[in-house]
């Protein structure tokens, strides 16, 4: 019997063994093409989950996803070409923030991102709040704004990856998301394929994160900034924390108000910390700065002059978006029904659960069950406290902005569970940057 | 988010989790009406490959199968029914042993089986090298042979246990066939549709079962014995050696040719001893002898008496085969090519492989990679030695049939690979039957 039968790959797969390249390129490419179905896919995929991958059996799996699509050749744009990718968290908007203050820096940023899956929002569903903003550019178009404005957002098009795309809608199908090497070689995938010279990672750990386990998320950024530096990409991770909401705003709309304050100047603290230094991060790989620290100081100079508001007018408007929409967020489509939760008890705010948060928004019609699921927008929360917080009887914890009465209700659920109030202060927070992985070690 | 959302079915069985009722039956069900994809079921299966069911899952997931399709009332025959299941060796032809003899001994054999898949060769496909020999009766004709004959031996129809028709195609072809739970589940389901009392299993341990850790084939036999007496059939076991074919005959037309032999007392001991062995088994739980070694001797005794082979022509005769071959086992169609092996050193026979042989036939056409392949009836292998056996260089070691010259190349370099010639004399093999579990414990 070859081992070339795809039940054999699976069979051995499932055993502990390491597949060769010239098995994993006969299932993967036999997937792709059709001949092996979905359901062989999907097995292996589970398979993959309990026995994971060596270095070998990764980066052949890599190879395959970026070959299966075009990979772009950005090579006459004349500046360094780096790029940002997030594993995911609830609240994080920091694309819509050091997008255009990294160009503003004098990087090209061509970023392609995700829409929102799960309990997190993606970065395509928070553009697309701003009315009239287009993500699905074809790669002429993106190449094209990318030249003038030095930054462009778009989709994953059909033309990049594919090999990934399929495997994704599988994973999410089959609960087989949280695999570390299919993570990472489902991320490297996308991001290589841009044609990049630099890459940060910001990479989630704690319980809002798609792998709340420190070890996991640690060794996926591990994994990750190996492979990319392997191929010639100078790839550096942060560990970040992903306890609570990253900012206040939670739910795609609001989001996008928030990291537009945020380029005003007017961001929340953590929010602005975390912009900074991925943005530093991206100006030390591209050779702007001699340092992160120096690249990150300067980013945030640059955020409290608000200076690349101008440069996100330019995007919004060359990607078809209403450029008022930035220096006035208030334009941005509001939901109907809107309420302010108070505190039934005075106490600290010994937590802030992120992922009943992204799961509220998403049961309010603010989030995907199914890739094809229509979204609302507008719904979602803005809280008014953060944790370590004191807080009276009465005091607000957040609002709720909702489609109708019923979203408003369970709006309301959401929060009073999810912001967790107590007698006793809770312990000290460990800092939003846990570590940083280099991408020169 | 509902739980029973098929993703989060398989998510939780992924982390370990114990399904309720409620999910088995939302995601099984579900699955059958073609709601749930095939792709979602094989990583639901992979993921229970690697975590295992508990008896309360086992139990639905038991129920569930059964009550999918039809269950026999076959409460009218004026005897015991008692039927037998092996869970798959290579030269393991005892059905078409003790079908018979049983029958001619009391009991009601209302025997379903399969085809050949991986390794093994399969009941149906052995009956079928007998010109004319129908194995796809209706209900009501395989009702009628059973009252007129005392056997019948038919293939699973459509009104059995679709859901574990379904679920076992998706199981070869992703690579979850060995899993005990599943497997357990998968037997019982058609064996209790057939509406039996009693139900021997011979469940085969060593290299050529399915299950080759001895500790795993232990689980399985008490799994199902546990299963089925829980149901109210009463079920027993033996854990048999499967580390060498079972007597001298691999591959389909050759395996019937020595069954109908052995049938006539002409049998080699294995086979002889096992059918006998398992025959007593099913005496004793049909009530119809005092103890399993009683109805051994018995069983033994008619053997011995070729007493069985009126029965037999019955039965063949009545499923449309030519009876004559019953007595005259030589008008079964023989391979065109054949040749004789010989040792090209002299020495012990130290070992049989039972996985190579098995899979030569299959290589050769007699068995299948596939459900819908079809199966030459004539090739394979007669073995001349048995594992233990002194052979000067030049003895014949077996012969070989096959199709075509090719065939009967490959059929060399097979033979040769498997028996295992060594100088010193092999350590002293366990018993063939290993251990009993009897079903009142």
């Amino acid at each position: 019997m070859s081992l070339l039968l795809p039940s054999r790959i699976i069979e051995k797969k499932r055993g502990g063994g390491e597949l060769t390249p010239e098995e994993l390129q006969g299932i993967f490419e036999g997937f792709l093409a059709g001949d092996v179905p979905d359901y062989q896919m999907a097995a292996l995929l589970m398979a993959i989950h309990f026995r994971g991958m060596g270095p070998a059996e990764l980066d052949t799996l890599l190879d395959l996803m970026i070959r299966s699509g075009a990979i772009l050749d950005l090579s006459h744009l004349p500046g360094p070409r780096v790029d940002k990718h997030s594993t995911g968290g609830v609240g994080d908007k920091t694309s819509l923030v050091l997008a255009p203050l990294a160009a503003e820096l004098g990087l090209f940023v061509p970023m392609m991102s995700g829409r929102g899956l799960g309990h997190t929002a993606g970065t395509l569903d928070k553009l697309e709040a701003i009315p009239g903003f287009k993500t699905g550019l074809s790669l002429d178009a993106f190449r094209s704004v990318l030249e003038d404005v030095g930054v462009a957002m778009i989709g994953q098009t059909e033309e990049i990856a594919p090999l990934d795309r399929r495997l994704y809608a599988l994973r999410d199908a089959t609960a087989t998301v949280p695999s570390i090497p299919l993570i990472a070689a489902s991320i490297l995938s996308k991001k290589l394929a841009e044609g990049i010279q630099g890459l940060v990672l910001d990479v989630k750990c704690g319980s809002g994160s798609f792998l709340p386990e420190p070890d996991d998320s640690r060794q996926l950024a591990l994994t990750m900034t190996s492979l990319g530096n392997g191929r010639g990409v100078r790839t550096a991770a942060l560990l970040t924390g992903m306890d609570a909401p990253l900012g206040r705003a939670v739910g795609n709309g609001l989001e996008t108000r928030e990291a537009l304050e945020c380029l005003a100047g007017n961001g929340p603290r953590d929010l602005t910390d975390l912009s900074s230094a991925l943005t530093g991060e991206m100006l030390y790989l591209g050779g702007l700065a001699q340092s992160p620290e120096e690249g990150m100081r300067r980013a945030r100079e640059a955020l409290q002059e608000g200076r690349a508001i101008p440069r996100m007018i330019r995007l919004v408007e060359r990607q078809g978006g209403n450029p008022s929409v930035v220096e006035d967020p208030g334009l941005i489509p509001m939901a109907p029904e809107q309420d302010v939760l108070t505190a039934n008890v005075s106490g600290f705010v010994r937590e802030i659960e992120p992922v009943a948060l992204g799961y509220g928004v998403v049961e309010m019609g603010g989030g995907r069950r199914r890739m094809e699921d229509p979204v609302d927008l507008r719904v979602g929360f803005v809280l008014s406290v953060s944790p370590g917080d004191w807080v009276e009887r009465g005091d607000p914890l957040g609002e709720i902005h909702a489609a109708d009465a019923d979203g408003l209700e369970w709006g309301r659920q959401t929060l009073r569970r999810a912001v967790v109030l107590g007698p006793g202060a809770p312990p000290p927070r460990p800092s939003l940057i846990r570590e940083r992985i280099p991408a020169f070690h």
